[in-house]
């Protein structure tokens, strides 16, 4: 048993009112394998770098108990790189550079070893590698979890139907979640978007919490009001590595331990965005995590 | 002991995607205490209309209850006229017309009967009215909520001020916190607007859910996914209603008391919204509004 995690590593560049990095560790399975390894230790990486790749962010990952060995590094192509710069709301940004090197190929080879994994999430990526990497599992994951974004919605929408068709929870924001439905309201799009594939639905609202839908069910998870936020990059890979991490701890993949895991992908994220890039999340430990998870279940404590 | 309500009683004209009302009852206080009625019922009402009013409306309020003998009808000028057009995204509106009419010159009386409330709510108005209200209590109420508008955020700043100095709870939502405070985290703001004088604040975030900030204390109350929001007209308003007629029902004026007045607050909003103007809140019944709140109890239930 072990969660697989699909989604880039790579560089990004990030400006937002307070501050700027010009070169940072960043991509989806990054931050959903650093915020899963807090609830789950048998966690097994597929992505691709370039020769430019750091060696001692990848010890970081084999420290935090995640494997590697699906971890290609190609030797005379550059890693994927991102750049971009958040306006002063922190609610939208602006694409300034995307590099795909190493992307542009990316063939997800599953290691023999990764084979017998029961949890999968499919990290941000063109839909068609996404589906590739769950058609080379020979044996059909427990739970399929996948994210995706505006970008594939609008120029790969019969490759991500596709994709979806093969997932069991969609993770994806309110702005995806209308523009993939046509419909304002979430209700609404909750339900054209289950019946594309997914049976649960998660919809991050960023600070103004996260939505699970499943059958008539809803479940409205707060965010936490911060002080300030940092940096949103990475924040909604983080809450599907929490999400994802619980799952995979707890086994249970129940609506009901599915809202504790929403709960935790919330927790997890909201640490996210108080720093730079993963810088957060790398000096967590175990007991902020609990501390967190505290905060959020006195803040939603409606006192009946 | 009672629970006195100051705010318009009024004409409103409203168009939103979903239709258009040339000439309904709205004002703040209609809403206030039609709201607050289904918890509690003495409710005593100032307010001042035209000889234009509408007679039955009056009746609608008397049999749920609601004291109307300070409610003023001005024999030779108009009811209170505002009309406005919602975008698309019901998130924000244009005001076409402002008719102040029996507003202009109104001099908020307190029937001797009136003068033993305990709890008071000063529904959006100028600011010194509010205040003048305040004054001519001979008893300082345990508990002052006001809300306020940006428009007084703008054009009164200095008498808002005063009147904050008088107040318990300030309910505003998240642009008027941000105005008022001049800050854009709500957790920053929270602070600088309690250091005006309330030591309770709730800001309303729509679709987004309320929180309710005192001393270090957070509560997020979720607001119910809909179908669609036909008319967010009063849905404020409703709140307030909601929230004070809950706790003078319960006369307890604790942080955990108030959070569940946060939740009634938020029920009562979220069915205000599903017709035109107070029409939904005028078939309610009590059934209605306890099945309601099973709801939010289910949709914030964290499972652990």
């Amino acid at each position: 048993m072990s969660l697989l995690v699909l989604g880039s590593v790579a560089f990004d560049a990030i400006e937002t009112p307070f501050g700027k990095k010009d070169k940072i560790v960043g991509g989806a399975a990054s931050y959903i394998s650093l915020s899963a390894s807090f609830f789950y230790n048998k966690i097994n990486l597929v992505s691709v770098v370039g020769y430019d790749f750091p060696g001692n962010f990848i010890k970081q990952l084999n420290n935090r108990g995640v494997d590697t060995r699906g971890l290609q590094i190609v030797k005379n192509e550059k890693s994927f790189f991102w750049s971009g710069k958040y306006h002063n709301d922190m609610n939208s940004r602006d694409t300034l550079v995307t590099e795909l090197n190493v992307l542009e190929n990316f063939d997800p080879i599953v290691p023999e070893e990764y084979q017998n994994c029961k949890y999968v999430v499919l990290g941000n990526l063109h839909p068609v590698v996404q589906s590739i990497l769950l058609k080379r599992l020979e044996k059909r994951p427990e739970l399929v979890i996948m994210d995706t974004m505006n970008f594939w919605i609008e120029s790969a929408k019969k490759e991500l139907r596709n994709t979806l068709e093969m997932t069991d929870v969609l993770i994806i924001n309110d702005e995806e979640a209308r523009q993939l439905s046509g419909e304002y309201s979430l209700l609404k799009a909750s339900r054209i978007i289950r019946n594309m594939g997914p049976r649960y639905l998660v919809i991050k609202k960023g600070e103004h919490g996260a939505l699970l839908f499943y059958n008539n069910e809803i479940f409205y998870c707060p965010a936490l009001p911060l002080e300030e936020v940092f940096d949103p990059t990475g924040a909604g890979d983080t809450f599907a590595g929490g999400f994802a991490g619980f799952i995979a701890k707890s086994d249970d993949t129940s609506f009901d331990n599915m809202k504790k895991a929403v709960v935790y992908g919330s927790a997890m994220a909201s640490f996210c965005v108080e720093k730079f890039g993963t810088e957060k999340l790398l000096e967590l430990n175990d007991i902020d995590v609990n501390e967190r998870l505290n905060m959020f279940l006195k803040l939603s404590d409606m006192g009946f």
